[in-house]
């Protein structure tokens, strides 16, 4: 049995998930895999809760998962620094869950350094340090020998880096299209059946789907986000934000919108990586595709995402929950995959 | 750089597939993951073509690709023992190509069990010996901390097990269903189209799609040894074919070919896992999707498979070179996961 040490940073929807789901696979995950994982800290803004000898983590859930009652926690350590905690535990997995900012890339990216370079691992779900330093980070991990692994900050439970680094190693990818945000293709799926944009996004927001604030999504920016990070770490290219055309959802002209609506047409936001006179280029565009497309079915918050190679013709891979739930075992799945033995 | 040496047993079309690709991609995989892959032994029936000094394999791709100029090479050695070149060399990888006997595993299973007992890492393409030993295979890799892979003896290029026990970490499976084998897909495919059995078994031989004796293709014994194989890996199942109900494509009920052949429906041969009664059962079923199933569109010699997990909602992957070129590109990367650093 191998214990895993593990500090998550954020207790929002994904890091809240995440516990939960590592709760619940506990017992799975000693004996399938032989790894016994246990919490040491969870960092919310001010503070930790954090305790020496392992946290409980079924009672965090039960009784602590609010984030007011978070704070009133017995074990809850205002002002407790991370750096101060990563130096006190044996070396384990850094779990990063705090909110994305894809400008700044903080406060993930202070949190992921700190823990690279004292030797931790470190699996994240937050897009905004992988965007603003990956090659950096990357470089990191690999002088320090730790893993540094990002699946729930690309498209969660649908394994689309998996299938880029794993799956296809030794093929050469010539392009890549996904449907990378459930939230936009949700909203797209709406207009192609007759509701109008501003009816949709309402009808998305209410079923949480959408956030309050939907403008990463809709601009297309986090699906930008996720083909970029998926394009840095396969092709090992070190493209930015802004060396991208992006198409949002948000002021689609009409007559893409009457084209997508023909039948055995659909209108998708497509996050793509292609070559143009042998130079990799990255864009998201809003495309029709024909039924022929192997990402026609694709609908409603579902996600997916298709791989052209050179040695093993093309490769479809869709589905894979689109919600917290989806992402907390994406998070656990890479944290299985440093641990195991093959 | 990591050298990585190989001995390649069997020459026929999956072997020499996998000797063009990683002749090929010799330069890719030295830039891009850092492996110097070398040839020293490609055994055929009655010795092999051995070096010391390791092989030209462009040479033997250019000149001595057929098996009559094979055994011409002046590098042939008759009765060339597998034991004592696994001796003599630096251990690397074993790549096990030769034709698949699933009643007797062998001479695969043989080649196998020497490899592992002497520290070597498998590949494998053949299912007989998985077929017949997984269990006891897997134990001795374990036992002697090597790995043995077989992505090419499951579905060649479609990813299908490194879903399974890659990017399905953690999640648990309920049910998988696959159509696993690109001949019998084509068949009955053609069949929809109004082609009778026999004019498209006739049709399928004669585009090289189908061997001269189909037999294990379309009793559905191919089929059934793949689920088989990816149901002991996965789920730490013992199953042997004699445990199946596997049904072939040689004799369809007529009202089944029926149904298949109205529209938004289709008759595709499934390889199944599912629970009854909290056991695990597997088989090989004809059965008539809808085209609300996520394997309705996959026709032709195309594959796939589906997932359906607790944790990660139902995942579904498609397509994959069905052909030599495919199974021998899934051994190389095989080979490259053993080796790569995260």
């Amino acid at each position: 049995m191998k214990t895993v040490n593990i500090i998550l940073m954020g207790f929002g929807n994904v890091g809240q998930a995440f516990l939960r789901v590592a709760q619940e696979k506990n017992e799975f995950c000693r004996i399938r895999y032989g790894l016994d994982i246990k919490f040491y800290s969870i960092f919310e803004i001010g503070g930790a809760i954090h305790s020496s000898q392992a946290l409980n983590t079924s009672e965090v859930i039960e009784k602590y998962s609010s984030l007011t009652m978070f704070r009133k926690n017995p074990l809850w350590k205002p002002d407790l620094k991370l750096t101060s905690v990563l130096d006190s535990i044996k070396p384990g997995v850094l779990v990063e869950c705090t909110p994305s900012n894809i400008k700044s890339g903080e406060p993930g990216l202070r949190h992921i350094r700190h823990a690279l370079d004292r030797g931790w691992h470190v699996v994240t779900a937050s897009k905004g340090p992988l965007v603003i330093d990956f090659r950096g980070l990357h470089e990191k991990a690999e002088n320090k020998h730790v893993a540094l692994k990002f699946s729930g900050a690309t498209a969660a439970a649908l394994p689309a880096l998996d299938i880029a680094l794993y799956s296809l190693a030794g093929a050469e990818i010539s392009r890549i299209e996904g449907i990378l945000n459930g939230t936009t293709n949700y909203i797209l799926t709406r207009m192609k059946e007759g509701v109008d944009y501003k009816e949709a996004l309402k009808e998305a927001q209410s079923k949480g789907i959408a956030e309050t604030d939907p403008s990463l999504d809709v601009s297309g920016l986090d699906t930008a986000s996720k083909i970029l990070i998926i394009s840095n770490a396969l092709q090992k290219t070190d493209f930015t934000l802004d060396d991208m055309t992006v198409e949002g959802i948000d002021a689609i002209p009409p007559y893409l919108l009457n084209q997508g609506r023909k039948k055995d047409r659909a209108l998708k936001l497509l996050g793509i990586l292609f070559k143009r006179a042998e130079e990799l280029r990255l864009e998201v565009r809003l495309t029709v595709i024909d039924s022929s497309h192997p990402l026609f079915g694709v609908d409603g918050t579902n996600k997916g995402i298709v791989f052209t190679t050179d040695t093993m013709d093309s490769i479809t891979v869709t589905g894979g929950k689109s919600d917290p739930k989806g992402a907390g075992a994406s998070l656990l799945k890479d944290i299985i995959n440093i641990y195991r033995k093959e």
